[in-house]
Order: structure tokens, then C-alpha cells, then sequence
């Protein structure tokens, strides 16, 4: 992996398609690619309601130093979502409103940033959604150089620039780029299923009915007492 | 205490007493109980607002498996509450919007759960209460066998099956089944009692005055200076 | 320091200038003194939305006792806001609504406390705000003095009666008495520069080359790659 | 639940056989009996290489408050283990030399407590074995009554008055009185069957042929590659 | 508070004094000075059996940069012990065995340090001392300038230089320059009381008897059932 | 990247210089490498004083479940170190002294496993090391099928097979395989310099003077007081 570079040029996934994983939601995309790409659920957002799905510009920090937020901008395009790790354990308030002006000036969707964010009353007023691990008014410098769509470690998943993320009340998801079509049709099915479930479990029809669980739950030693 | 088992048949306390339990609010039957069967305060909702009291349903589940929740509510009725264990640590997503709906046809009123929950924003907008130890979209299995309405610990505190659950914004706290009764009296005049001391602060009284404080602080020792 | 006393008379910045403060809000302030004086980002306030400055009543409790905090609110004036230390670590909900009712018919604008808060339902609807580390219902008695108006430690930070306090979303500051003027000139500057700053921004202008960035970055060692 | 109560006479597991859980370890009485029993796992020994199995004395404190341990020594026998819950959480250094030196004097094999210890040098020295959730040097007073040899909850896990309590370097598990013989025999068998199964892993010898693993790693779906 | 400088010159407490409280040991002196002084359970000792008294040459590191120690040992006398707080929250490996061969040159006794260390088995066969929130090697720069020798916060306790530090197994507390002299009063006259103590609780003596606690106990509500 | 696979034939690094990076240490080898591999500081040893080098067999488990560990022991070769991640947070004790007798008797060199390990005093006993997250006794399953030498994130790193492991008492840092003989180089550069650094220091010559730190420091704006 190449240190303090920033990379121009990446590939993005199909954004239609990536905009349709946004709106499945992170539990639908999770369950769609067999229950993995989720970051730490540590990772919350700064406001309740937010749903976005867009493409990864990744960004690697130093703790109390946010200079690449700035590199980072000039090379994202509207639907990208920035994600951003740090090399050591941090909380600082790495990005505030002065930096969602910026980004949303870009199209830039949101922010996922495995640090601390600050102003977030004026972020909630911008309707600027960011997911994080802290809340911390702390003010970080502009003095050592990190990278900028490189392959980084956030929350404890690895993410590629150009990988599809999908952030809400549940928390975060990342889909490879590769990965991307087939994990969208696979949740368009998933989604699709739930409705009729949903309305039979609605109807007061069982799970276990719904679902035949009576006789593998018996099979596996569970037994009713009155 | 017996495994894998479903006990079908329960006491429930006086379902007009714990409602009203529910409309005192946790903190006040914390105190009308001696201070005691407040469960630990990392159990919180996931939306503001909400107040419920109800009799518990005691659910027993392995680490990233939620199966028995679908036992659990072909066993709850109008009026109950959902209590539900791990036997290791866990934050998994175990619950969600299908489940929820599930609950909701049978008349459950809400979720007090030591692991995680997912499709909160659905759940929001169902307003469909849940306590939890974290929110989390991982998903779970449906393999291992456990118990409902068992004698289960939850966030420190001991469930009966029966007993009253009480939940709200400051937490969650579980009343003995057989205690409800005293409770509820004892909630009904510590409320009452407080009205009048509401009135009193606002007019401006100090607690100083109000509660006689000035001389036990003075024979413990406190000392003014100017 | 002195145990168990409680200082009638304390000297407070101007009350202008401290309300100032207040108006511009956490980040800015904190950034106006040298990126110091935050306290540690677990305090969070309990619900969105509020933003005080005031003057600090500080009281030093031993957890679960609650009981200074009513010797507390008889020296505290309009605009004051009390901040409280415990002795030990502790969660326990030292306030609740009776306190906050008490606290509010005297004047005191939210609460600042290193433990637990509870009836925050009661407290959003009065929009009296408190930010802590906790919010539990777990009661607590009246039974050892502590101190009022003596410095505290609080989340991290030395806090002195008559101090500036200013909180928000972002979480809680201290401003020395002593410098109160001087942060609240620098405030005001930074704040005026920022708003052009932000309409930049805003009008897709990149901070690479509003901070003129370019240079320093290329110094020190960024280097980009198609 | 009685309340601050000492309930003088207790029922015991045999001694002998609680010696011989004390002797197979945590790790084995656990699995022994299905895997339940174990306390959270952040209640760690004060020094390694401590190995005991004895009857429970139950003590419930209140937070900051050591007096009912006092109370408890009393009615302890020889080959009893102290278990101690606080009824909030509560980090204090509840336990010391002093105590310790009336605990050996009574025959006291040793101390759980889901708080914290003190002295834990001449802990050490003594041998006296603790295991707790935290080493603090902070002291407690003797004000509150509490109960000895009720009920409790410590670290997660019920446990009653004669239960069986055995703890090591891995931890602290209870073995409910009743079961004491049944999980002994397990424990037996099981560290019998070990010792062969040890014995030829040594030589070399795979697990995945030793337990006959390799069909069902297929059959679950386990690919190999080159 | 100034910031950026370094103090030459502080007053020291009398050296035979802070070394007589070094010896008493943690426990003792938090007692004797009215269980005040005591830093966050959470410091701890990176080898087991180390006890020091010295003299606090205070230091105030900012987050991954360890500059400042090299200008503090510089002021340091033989007998002090440096304590380290950090302005924000770090982990990082601020210390290791070149550092501290240069502070055992000087006479240096040990560091308490409110973040990471690192060379750990290289210090403990040098058995040079070490109190931290943390192991961790992760490395430091030397970029930006804090302070020595002015008044710290260090794991939520306000510290002087020239205060007396004492640390051992049991954790780390501070003694005020001024009142070095009573508590080391307090705790000779506390520790000598102990020895009968120990010596009649050993023969078998109940603390119930010894401290006269019958009495009390029944009047704060203990009952005794058989 | 696949799921559910076992890699027979992993590329390594070259032995010798594999060990000797394990020679000189975490913290060295982690500067060598310009501060970058460091796992998170909550991995510790079981023991102190182990240090050990070697290329890593890499294993996916998921939670609970430790099943994969013996296939990985097949794939492993003398001079090997297991390193293992879970799917999702989890504390189980996955790995005991069966296991380590397997793994020793293929001569692998240790465990670093981000979960939980039990059998502690055995392991000791055996100098069997291993870097966890918990200590638990909680007993796992073997039901479900991960993979073995893959990619993985093990406490906030990516470990390719085949890159090098170098463990200590100051954690776990990973060496990619492409680097491993630069960063042997770079270590020992860097270990020959410090031995004369730390006969100077030891000689009393302040680390202000051996690196020349004094003009920078009055530059960046250190003023001294008397």
C-alpha cells in the first residue's frame, strides 16, 4: 500500500445501481450479501432518519489532523460518499459545518468517518448526515499528510476506493465494487419477499406457521410445558 | 432451572395494575419499590417518548440466534412485554420490522432486549418501543434452542415470567410479580406527594425549606462561608 | 481545597459576555482559546437542540447522594449554571424533575453533571437542559456533605465557581473567569470569518485553494497519481 | 426477596465434591454443565496461578459500602467462598488485608466481588486469592445495611446461598447446589476423556482426524484450495 | 495557566516525608488524607510489586507527541516521579527504555502517565516503574510543545508539581504539597492502629466484635434469620 | 474474496529474517516500518515476557464457533503464527491446551486471536503464548465453516497469509511479506543506533542535548521560568 498519496482516478460501481442499494437500507443490503460487510455497530449516526447509498472515496487520517478532508473533496463527484479511518484510535472533531458546505457544494451524500465530528447542530439543520464513533467539539490541525482512495480499515472492514456504501439508523455497509449488481438484485428479491411476509405476520399469522418452524424446533429438543 | 423448554401457561399480575405501573414511569417505581429491579442503564430505547408497562415474557436466546422469539410470541398475549436474555454477551441484530409486526398483531407491546435491534427506523415509524444494548444490522440465525418464560437475568437484574416490566426514557425496571400490588399504592402516593412539592419549587421554596435540610447538613458538618 | 463547604459569594465574569459565549456555541469557543477547555466528549446532553452559556455554580458530590445540590441552588443566580463532580465514578440519576423545577424557578439555564440523569422525558418537555454521562433512573439518598463553590474536576477539565460554561450538541467548555473577554473577542472574530469563508464554500470554491493549500501539501510529501 | 436480612443457616454441597470441582477448573465445570455458569468474563484474578472450589456465602452490598462483609465473615464455614454483588455498579476497593486476614482466620478459601480490591500486595503475599472487576485504592464506609446469604446477582449470573462457586485464572463459574454431583461426574469423565485425546494430539496427530472432522467440513460446505 | 513553558524551579515537600508515604503505600495514604488524592482505577502498574514515593515533576503532552519529556527530565531531581497528562484522550506508547535510561540517570523513581508505554519487558527487567492507562507500542513525534511543571490533570485529579505522588499495586494517589506533613502523620498513626488490628482479626476476632458493630447493625435494620 | 475456503499452499517470507524481526520486537519493527501495522493495544498477552516472530496462518471464524482452528493447524508450518478474527465482536474462549498441544506439536509458534482464550494456567505452564482480547472460559462450537488463509482484519489490521507476526508484551504488529526484508534492514539500522544512544543516556547526557532538540524548542516556542 502506497503512503501519502491521493489517487485521481478511480472506477465507481453502476450509480443507479448504487442509489438502489442506499434505498433497500443496511439490514436488506447486509442480509443480501450473506451477512457481511458491516462495520462496527459503534458507528452512529449524528441524527435519526438519514438513508443514502452512494460510491467510497476512501481517506486514510492521522489522529488530531483532518488536512486530507480537503484533498479528498476536489477528487469526489457528485453521489460519492466519503469514508474516512485514522492510523491510531481517535476521537477528535475532525469535520464540521465549514467542511459539509464544501462537500455538499460537490454533491458529496454524507460522511462516514471512524473519528469525532463536530457541529452538529448545524449539520442536523443542513440535513448533512454523518456517521461516527463520537460526537467531540475537539479541533484538529492541518500538518501531516495521510491519503486519499487508497485501500483503507474503517470500523474494522476493509474498503476499496469506488466500493458501494450504504448508511441509516442501523448503521454502515460496504459492498465491493464488484460486487454491486448481483447484491443489488439479490436485495430487490429479499425486499420484494418481506412484503407478503409482512402482511401475513400482520394478519396475525405466526412465524412459526409462516416460516414452518414447528417440527425443526421440535426436532431440535425444544419441548412446550404447561 | 430447566433448558429448552416453552412454558405455555403463566401468571400475570393485574393487568390494571401494571398499566398503571407503566403511566408512573420507571423512576418513580424504582423508588416506590426500595430502589431496587432497575436493570443496568446501558439499556436504552431506540426512540425518545415512549412509556410502557407490561407483564413480562421471558425469552432465553444464544449468541446471533433469535429463533425462540418466534416461539415467544405465539405464547404472548394483549398486553405483554418482551424480555429477552443472551447466554453470552452479544449485540447482535436480533429483531426487526417483520418481527415487530408479528408482535404487534398479537398485542405485545414492546421490547426490552440485552443484545442489538435493527430496522430502527421502521420500528420509529411503527412506534414499536424497543430497549437495547445496541443497534446493530448483523444479522442472526435461527439453529439453537432456548427457553421462554424461564427465570432469565437481563442487564443484572432477575426476570420471572409474569413479572411487571416498566420502560421508558430513564430505562427499564423489572416489579416481582407479587409485589405489584404494594408497588403500585406506594407509586400512586410518592406521585402524588411530588405534585405538591412541584408546586412549591416552582413558587420558588427551596428544597432547603421544603424538606427541612438546613439543620441535618449543619450537624453533618457543612460549613458556609462568604 | 476545603471539604464540606459551601462559598455564598463568588465572583462571575461579565453576564454579557458569557451569554455571548453562549451564542456562538461550543466548537467556536473552544477553538477561540487555544483548543482547550473541552471536557471529555462522554457528556452528551440529553436531548438536541439546546445551547446555554452561563456561569458556573460548582458543586462536588459523593455518588449516589444527591444532597448538596439543594444547598446548591440557594446560591445560584439567574444566568448561573451548575456543573457537578462526584468523588468517584458514578451513574447513579442524581437530578430529576423536582430539582430541575427548583433549579428553574431560580434561574439556573441546564446542568452539567459527571454522572446520571433522570425523568428526562420531564426534562425534554420543559426544555430544561442537562448534559451528563448517563441518564438512570437509580436513585440516590441524602446522607454526606459535599462541597459547594470550591474547584471541581469535571469530566477531565478544573472548573472554578464564577468560569464560564458553555454547552451544546457538541458537548461542554470552560472558559477561565479571567479570560472570559478575550475568548468572547476572539469568538466574535472567528465567527465573522467563518461565515465568508462558508459562503465560498457554499459557491463550490475548494479550501485547497481558499487556505492555499496546494503548496504546503506538495512540501510535505502528497503526491498524486491518475 | 428479603431485604437486609442474614440468613445464619445455609444448606452446603458436599465438601468433598466441591473440593473435586475446585480441582477440574473453570474451563471444564463450565463445560461439564452445558455451558452455563460463568460469570462475565471481566472479573479477573488479582494474581495468577490461584485454583479454588468452595460453597457460596452470598453478600449483597450497597455501592461505597463494605459493612455487610463484617456481617458475612460470621457466618462463614470453613472450605465457603465470599460472592459478592453491589446493588449498582461500583468500582470501589470494597476489600482489603484487614479483611482478608478475617476471612483466612475463618477458613474462607477465597473472594468473588463484582466491585473492586484493595492491598492487593499483600493479597498477593498472603495468597489469598480475589477475583473482581477492578483494583482500587478507593476506600468505603459502613453505613448501609445489605443481606448476607440471599439470592444474587454477580456479573451476570444467579447465584444462591450453598451453590457451588469454583475460580481460576480463566474466570468464575457456579455450579447450582443441586447439580453439584451431577457436574462432577461430567467434570470427571470429561478430563479423563481429555487426557487420552492430549496424548495423541502431542504425537501429531490432527483434530480434524482425532474427532473424525473432515466429512462434516465438507458436507458444511469447506473447500479446499491450492 | 500558562502554556508552552517550562518551570526551573518548584518547591519540593521534604524528601524523607514523601518517601515515608511512598512506604505506607496507596491504600494508607488515600485513607489518611480522608479518602481524597486517588487518580482512576483504570492507571495500572505494567509489573506487579513496584511501591514509590517522590516528588511530581508535572508534564502536559499533547496526543502522539512525547516531546516534552526530554525537557522535563532536564528539572528533574533525584526523588521525583514524573506524571503525564495528555490533552486529549491517547493511547499512544509516549514512553519506553531509552527514555527511561536517561530518567533513571537523572534519579528518577517512575512515571505515571495518563496514556500508553511501550519496551515493557525492557522495563521491567530494568524494574523501572511504570503507572498508564495503557500498553501500546505505537510510536510518537516530537512536534509540538506542552508545559512542565505547571498544574495537570492526570486521570481526573488536578496535580502540582511538587506534590507528593505515591503509587503501587493498589493504583496512584496525590498528596498535596502543604499537608505532606499530616498525612504522612495520619497514616503512621492509621498504620500502627492496623497491626493490633490484623493481630486480633488473625487469632479469630470478629470485625463485629472488634469494631463494635452489633449494636449499630441492628439499629440501621439488620434482622438474623436461622 | 472467497468464503468457506482453506488455502493449502500460502507463499512465505523468508524464515531467518521472519525471526529475526521477532528478535527485535513490537516496537522496533513497528517503527521500522514508518509506525504503521499495529494491531490495537486491548490484544495482551496472557503472560509476560513471550516474544515471538513467524508467518501467519490466517483464520475467519464466526462468533462462538472455533471450528476452523483445526483445519488451519494442517495448513500450518514450524515457524508459523496463527492469527484469527471473528465475524462480529465476541469474547468466547475459542482456543484452549488441547488446542496448544496441536499447534505445538506442528511446531507453530503462538495465538493471536481477537476473541477469547481459556485454559490460561496451562498455557502458561506450557509457554504456550497467546495475544487475546478476553480471557473466557465460555465454551464454543463447532458448527459453522469459515476460511483459512485469507485476508482478514484482526483487530483493526489486514493480515495477508504469509505476512509476518511479531509479537510481545507490547502487542502484535503485522509486516507484509512484500516488506519484510526492508523492515529487518530498517530495524536493524535502527537497533544498533539506539545502543549507543543508550550508553549515552545512561552516562546522564539529556536526551535535550544527544538530539539537539534545544533550538527546535525555543522555534516552536518553549520559553523556560524560573
Amino acid at each position: 500500500m502506497q503512503n501519502n498519496v491521493a489517487v485521481r482516478n478511480i472506477e465507481r460501481a453502476d450509480a443507479g445501481l448504487v442509489k438502489e442499494l442506499g434505498e433497500h437500507g443496511v439490514a436488506t443490503v447486509h442480509e443480501a450479501q450473506g451477512r457481511t460487510g458491516l462495520l462496527h455497530p459503534y458507528m452512529r449516526p449524528i441524527y435519526a432518519g438519514a438513508r443514502i447509498g452512494g460510491s467510497a472515496i476512501t481517506v486514510l487520517l492521522h489522529p488530531g489532523d483532518n488536512w486530507m478532508l480537503h484533498v479528498a473533496v476536489e477528487l469526489a463527484k457528485p453521489g460519492d460518499i466519503m469514508i474516512v479511518a485514522v492510523s491510531a484510535p481517535n476521537s477528535d472533531g475532525m469535520f464540521g459545518d465549514l467542511l459539509a458546505t464544501s462537500f455538499r457544494a460537490r454533491g458529496v451524500l454524507g460522511l462516514v468517518i471512524d473519528a469525532g465530528v463536530r457541529d452538529v447542530r448545524d449539520l442536523t439543520e443542513m440535513q448533512f448526515p454523518v456517521w461516527s464513533r463520537a460526537v467531540s467539539a475537539k479541533g484538529t490541525v492541518k500538518a501531516t499528510v495521510g491519503s486519499v482512495n487508497v485501500p483503507i480499515v474503517c470500523a474494522g472492514m476493509v474498503v476499496h476506493p469506488g466500493d458501494a456504501i450504504v448508511a441509516d439508523d442501523d448503521g454502515v455497509v460496504v459492498v465491493p465494487r464488484a460486487q454491486v449488481a448481483a447484491v443489488a438484485d439479490a436485495a430487490a428479491v429479499r425486499e420484494k419477499n418481506e412484503e407478503s411476509k409482512r402482511a401475513r405476520l400482520a394478519a396475525g399469522e405466526l412465524g412459526l406457521d409462516l416460516y414452518g418452524m414447528r417440527e425443526p424446533l421440535a426436532k431440535a429438543g425444544l419441548k412446550y410445558i404447561d
